[in-house]
């Protein structure tokens, strides 16, 4: 008797991968040095040509005046918030109940600044004009994340996102960016990353998510900001002798992906639709706005897990590693299309999908 | 006419170097991955065989139950001390006034973990047990610095050690190793590095300084200890998705290097007699205890600037990169030997000295 292989194990084993830019390995590194010319110097302490440099080309792209690499995006937006209250001399700032500082991050916000947020909108649905109008407290600073993640990456209207920061701007409340898939949104929103960024005070974006890169952050804004996240990110332990093994790869990506966002959005759309096309799946926005979308399953998540392992023995595509269970009969799991989505072949694709909904209808 | 090059343009175009490993660039990181065997997976958030392995690895090595590494030992410090000063309910801890916490991380362990350091010491000397027995108001924890780099790398007795450890333990105040530099001291001390740490409940040691690694550091202490360092790992966002790039060559250079350290000492030693042997020269120590000293000149820095220059320029021999002015007529750097001076001839040496030597007596 065979025993079953899990999820995780089908995935890993399985010779086609829906998401992605594939392995995360040392290949990932070792490619994007190899085609670094010359033998660059590292940075030490944040300074040298290559840290500067790369700086200097994402504060362009953004519109910023100037921009800091960070180890992590964590840290950059803990810094953020805190610079914006020190200045505001109050320790409150507003975001959505899925934040990333408020999920993900073991509360340094509040363990290491003291900075108290204030949650805005109910945790299913995005921010609104409406809510920030509304908040009934000062605040120094609001966070808007774009797309919202933890929500499949929905996106406000690119008029609803002007009109909060018209009215932050209004009633001086600063307004910064979690972008860290900002990149990934602008096919959608049809705008420059500087255009989107010129509505914020402060902009944060990272190097891992659809640029695939190996990690890194890069926090943007006006110099005077910039310098004073230089002595937080000392204070926190960021401020590396060598950070050039992120910042090289970050940069060979870059340049290697960012143009390729309008195309990781048009797939998104394309297998959007092939799920949604399935019995007792939907995808969540159902028409994605950028790489990415959440695939809920109506059904508990040992039944889906065995469809999924099924689907991957029988056709060599994982379509998931693992899934979150959100009730008796009901999971899902996050997508992000990259660049091996498009090496799949349009039979393959119809094969696993026909697959997919045979096994949904029969369960 | 020429114009006059400064003591950093001469020390990167000199063809030979005193101190260290070579030119901190890609190669070092290149020559590591090359090195490495298979396509090995990174780390994600800290778990995967790459950091466990290391980890485990280097807690063997210190003799302690667990080991975390961290992207840096600012970060790794602070939040040593910041979970002895919660467990003892008691944010005061003792250190050095030289202390890398107090003069070189803009006041982090202040401004994000509210402890309050006790200076012991004067800055000029090793903290001895009398320091200890008289701090006169309750701490958690001491710090102790081996070598007390800022002065020249100095070392207490180790019975001195052994009475301060005692001590600790006796009155309860918890005893944390900085051990950036702890592999470079054994040789002197005779010990091995977990018999070092016995003494201590807590230690942290560095993959970039006598190791030569790229940047990195392990914390280590008891399981409970290291688990809960993790926490604040991610919450000064320092958890990455992937630390390899530090991982892989802390870990290559560390078997590599990690042997070599009494002959760096046993050069170390040589090198302090030939600069003594010069006129206007003392070393700090005498006679150094590691592969580190200070190098100290009765001359202004100007002076003492021209002359390396002239030396640089007549034997090809780039004796320090900059100086550091303590008066109008005293001026020292620091070196660190690595595997770049047992490749330079004794009759380079003779001439290099004995030019350093004329000049220092004609100024």
């Amino acid at each position: 008797m065979q025993e079953q292989i899990t999820l995780m194990e089908a995935f890993n084993g399985a010779e086609i991968q829906l998401a992605g830019h594939g392995k995360r390995d040392v290949q990932v590194l070792k490619q994007a040095f190899a085609a670094a010319e010359g033998n660059i110097g590292s940075d030490i302490y944040g300074d040298g040509a290559v840290i500067e440099d790369f700086q200097a080309e994402i504060a362009g792209v953004l519109g910023k005046e100037s921009a800091v690499f960070f180890p992590s995006g964590t840290m950059a937006q803990q810094i953020a918030l805190r610079i914006w209250c020190d200045r505001k001399g109050l320790k409150t700032v507003a975001y959505h109940p899925l934040c990333h500082l408020e999920i993900h991050e073991q509360d340094g916000l509040k363990e290491l600044h003291h900075i108290k947020p204030v949650l805005l909108a109910d945790k299913d649905r995005l921010i609104t004009l409406e809510d920030v109008r509304n908040i009934g407290e000062d605040i120094a600073c609001l966070l808007l994340e774009l797309p919202q993640r933890e929500i499949g990456g929905q996106l406000p209207d690119y008029a609803e996102l002007e009109a909060i920061s018209a009215y932050c701007r209004e009633q001086g409340i600063i307004l910064h960016l979690d972008g860290a898939r900002l990149l990934e949104v602008l096919p959608y929103y049809g705008k420059t990353a500087a255009e989107v960024c010129g509505l914020f005070d402060s902009v944060y974006i990272s190097f891992y998510k659809g640029i695939g890169g190996i990690a890194g952050a890069i926090l943007a804004g006006s110099k005077d900001f910039t310098e004073e996240s230089k002595i937080w990110k000392r204070r926190h332990g960021g401020d590396l002798i060598s950070l050039y093994p992120y910042i090289i790869p970050a940069q060979y990506y870059y340049r290697q992906r960012a143009g390729r966002m309008a195309q990781y959005y048009t797939e998104a759309k394309e297998l959007a639709a092939l799920f949604n096309a399935c019995d007792k799946v939907s995808t969540l926005p159902e028409v994605p706005v950028s790489n990415m979308f959440h695939v809920h399953f109506a059904l508990s998540k040992e039944q889906a897990e065995l469809i999924l392992i099924e689907v991957c023995a029988q056709t060599g595509v994982a379509l998931a590693a693992r899934l979150k269970e959100t009730g008796a009969n009901s999971c899902y799991y996050e997508l992000n299309i990259g660049d091996l989505y498009g090496g799949i072949s349009k039979t393959k694709l119809k094969e696993t999908f026909g697959l997919l909904d045979q096994l949904l209808k029969e369960a």
